[in-house]
């Protein structure tokens, strides 16, 4: 059976949504980051980067949301997670994930884990006070750009989703208003009511 | 015929490697950073992002490097730069591009970029002294985790290839010394001395 390690308020979010409503068969390990449990050596042996999420399959470990969402698209087909019969859809899709990933999720991280990247107390002050207008920045692209529909691409439902709907949970902290950003939006309340959603947010031990 | 947006020392290099590698057939458009030519409005019109790498398709554009790069892997499949048969071998492939992505690059980005994510000039002195530090970080974790071969997942030459190459790359600017890192350290030479690698640098304009 597949194993996901995860912790409350997590970008790992978006794969465990994705494994629930891939109807995968799997157990979740919820860490509990306020006591650095993603740093006790037994995680570490299983996972070096001392983070989630990480999916243990019968082949090995997994990490990092868009190679694990991929995965899971890919081993539930049925699902129709994403459109592997098209390289040039996919690949949009994979580049929206990345954008997730490397811009979005980055842009965020800088409010609460600025020690990643400098030392000072004032840097940290610096860095927190630029995250609301970073994140705008991402949601008017996203907005503008990228919404094609009730879903991020349109009328199927995708990877894209769960990822989305997780980052922008977190724009509340920021004090970052949607209603500037009507299609994501409506796309975060429709998610709020997917049964897969709420099933992970309730594993994941999180109220949001 | 394929359109390619580079600029000289951008992270694009590794999709252009990929490009060349795969015998893709494609024409190579390099923009002139120091001019903000990626801020001019033709190019935003055409990619809002404002960025590099992007490909321009029949189907229309592609931006990431991480979704770029698979793309070149499924639309030119005799290459075999990618598992593209193996769910679980692809997905560790895609956890190595995604953690160059979202990690290794970001980390690096704060010596030059730092204003994407702060204003004070002591904030971007502060976070330029960590980059050398985060460097190593990702550069052991990579050494002592990653490495499998000769190339990045052994045998058999893949996408990992020239993203790592592209980013390791910029280390002499951080003053980081691969000696540390051997199996790092022969990967860049071999790299170094690919026909793909060589032709790609000198098509965007770069001396390394």
């Amino acid at each position: 059976m597949l194993k996901f390690y995860t912790a409350p308020g997590a970008v790992a979010l978006a794969s465990h949504i994705a494994l629930i409503e891939a109807g995968a068969d799997f157990e979740t390990i919820t860490l509990d980051f306020s006591k650095n449990a993603q740093r006790e050596p037994a995680y570490l042996a299983l996972n070096p980067k001392g983070r989630v999420p990480a999916l243990i399959t019968e082949h090995g470990i997994l990490t990092e949301n868009p190679a694990i969402l991929v995965y899971i698209a890919q081993r539930f087909p049925e699902a129709k997670l994403a459109p592997l019969d098209n390289a040039f859809a996919f690949a949009e899709l994979n580049g929206f994930l990345a954008y997730l990933c490397s811009t979005f999720h980055v842009a965020t991280a800088h409010f609460a884990r600025g020690t990643r990247w400098a030392s000072e107390a004032s840097s940290l002050e610096d860095m927190k006070r630029k995250v609301p207008q970073n994140a705008r920045d991402c949601l008017k692209l996203i907005e503008t750009e990228f919404m094609r529909g009730k879903w991020v691409f349109g009328a199927q439902y995708s990877l894209a989703d769960p990822y989305l709907f997780r980052i922008v949970s977190w724009m509340p902290r920021f004090d970052v208003d949607l209603a500037d950003f009507p299609k994501i939006a409506a796309h975060y309340a429709a998610m709020r009511q997917r049964p897969a959603v709420i099933r992970a947010i309730a594993q994941a031990g999180e109220t949001i």
